[in-house]
């Protein structure tokens, strides 16, 4: 399949990459710093690419997403600001990809986007990212249905990364942490599977 | 209790401002149109609200609010703008609302918002109203360990209401409408109740 995966710097991105490769996936990796770039958090930028995408034919078998953001900090600190910010770019950025990429994936093909256990767990700084993650798989389970041509969507939601676990494991109580090989296979499941509406959880 | 009830000009505001009082509260009912008004989708009216009942020492035993709308357009037709607004309107501006409303509760308080059946069950033209829903649900089932000195918080869930079925049936197919003062009981549930951290269904 050719698959356009946004966001394949990060550290699930490159493991959703590499696995991809390695199933004989023809990737196109892009980012906020590639060429031609693609910021999810700036609705402009998500326009432009997919317009330049249309213009010069491209067409895709599956479109992922892997980026997204959110503000880690205790509710008496967060504001409205920190909320929308979330929102925009782990949400709303997320769904004007869906928007924007539509038209460019082939009859029966799928959108693979990212969320994440807080939007069902709580940790204690995590109520951004709650919030941002709930709008993704509550789109995600709405979405499936209203999509043209077959096309299918889900979210992945992992729980805290086994290569962030030193970073993060005082701010996630008793979780047990995952590897991005192993969230990289959720992806799979989306995109080989036949999936739809779903919020695959690797956790 | 002293209730602050937001949107109390709406089908489910007034059956819950009815059945509070029926049952011996004191309701202070605030909207956009009274005096002072309150627009929970402006988060400047939100906070000037708050400060100004702040400082003429204002206190409440439970925060409600039942306001919040949401656009109704298919998939094809929502613009990221479109969903932004739904997200403010009836998510963010709900959240900024127990933000500035936490101060005023009283130890032991309760705090109760308005989400919809659309988190979790999609209807053809809901996609921008599921987003919104899957906000506050999201943000209610993080929120609750966060708050201090007692406070709950849950979000009363309702399907469509019998009073604007006329309206709405050919949207909801299959759906079994509940009245507004069905809904109105899982607002006293929260308000009464011991429950926090919950998605008070009506459906």
């Amino acid at each position: 399949m050719r698959i356009l995966l946004i966001g394949n710097s990060g550290t699930i991105g490159s493991a959703v990459e590499s696995l991809l490769k390695e199933r004989g996936h023809q990737v196109i990796g892009v980012s906020r710093s590639s060429s031609p770039a693609l910021d999810t958090a700036d609705q402009s930028s998500v326009s432009a690419f997919f317009r330049a995408a249309q213009d010069r034919g491209e067409q895709f078998d599956a479109v992922v997403v892997t980026a997204g953001g959110t503000p880690f900090k205790p509710l008496a600190e967060l504001t409205a600001e920190d909320f929308a910010t979330a929102v925009t770019n782990k949400g709303i950025g997320q769904i004007a990809v869906v928007q924007a990429a539509t038209p460019l994936i082939v009859d029966g093909g799928s959108i693979t986007l990212i969320s994440g256990i807080l939007a069902e767990i709580p940790v204690p700084d995590g109520l951004a990212a709650s919030v941002a993650n709930a709008v993704v798989d509550g789109f995600v389970r709405n979405a499936a249905g209203a999509l043209p041509r077959g096309l299918r969507i889900n979210s992945v939601s992992p729980t805290v990364l086994e290569e962030s676990w030193e970073a993060y494991a005082s701010a996630f109580p008793g979780a047990v942490p995952v590897s991005g090989a192993a969230v990289a296979n959720a992806f799979v499941r989306s995109i080989e599977g036949i999936e739809t509406g779903q919020v695959i959880k690797v956790w």
